[in-house]
């Protein structure tokens, strides 16, 4: 059975199934605190995507896209995308549910960036990220791992 | 008996015992490979500050002052500290190195930023950390808690 990534609409629903994901954060308690004061306005550029088996959320990803001229990390400069949050359910790992949503994010056939867990760069490996060039003044404390689209590379400073 | 704070020099010993923490990472690879490529010329201006058991680095944490013209979080805007890799080694936690760390973070006298693991919250509060307002384009993905000394507030956008 294949199951679909699709782009998380933000209600009620999906904000309590959010609290299931480790790294449930700030951002996921503004969304509520908004909701719960009737300030919707920005959920409509809510940035998660995620898988449902059945009507259960099991894995989920956000993908921000990053404006050119703020690209310090792929040459020619260009608009990417960061990921984040990147998480299946420990019932469902093993499963390729995390391949596929690095596929679909993949798919925009944009550079993407990401910053993961230090444990899970083998994973990260799998799906052909490559670890960039530390720069202190730029990876302040990140690990960031991107990957190249045909034809892109590493912006050199 | 009281342990000190010190500045960490990077030499083969100290990032030999940057391996026993968990937030062991690009940054640390970073420096490991310049040191064994003789490239020191980076390593004077390490972020890193420990504490000391004995000869035994038992807690560390990376701080990094930002330029007041980069500064989206503080009012008025001004230079001010990220604070990276908090960390006690799990044998020592619990006996307030982790806290004598960011006391000493604050004796700077300038606001700090930083963006902890969701699950250290706690900890953070006791440090009189505060939650920020959550802003997707300034803060995507992270979980961004900061510190107030007297006389500064919270940047409005």
């Amino acid at each position: 059975m294949g199951l679909k990534v699709e782009k998380l609409k933000i209600n009620f629903k999906t904000l309590e199934e959010f609290k299931k994901f480790k790294e449930y954060g700030l951002q996921e308690l503004s969304m509520l605190e908004d909701f719960q004061a009737n300030i919707v306005e920005d959920h409509n550029v809510s940035p998660f995507y995620g898988i449902y088996f059945g009507d259960k959320l099991i894995a989920r990803m956000s993908l921000y896209q990053i404006d050119a001229k703020f690209d310090r990390y792929f040459y020619p400069p260009q608009n990417y995308l960061e990921l984040w949050k990147l998480e299946v359910l420990s019932d469902y790992q093993g499963k390729g549910y995390g391949k596929q949503l690095v596929d679909f994010a993949k798919s925009f056939g944009l550079p993407i960036k990401t910053n993961p867990r230090v444990q899970s760069h083998g994973f990260w490996e799998k799906m052909n990220f490559s670890k960039v060039d530390y720069e202190m003044e730029r990876d302040r404390g990140e690990n960031p791992l991107v990957w190249y689209p045909e034809g892109v590379e590493a912006q050199q400073h």
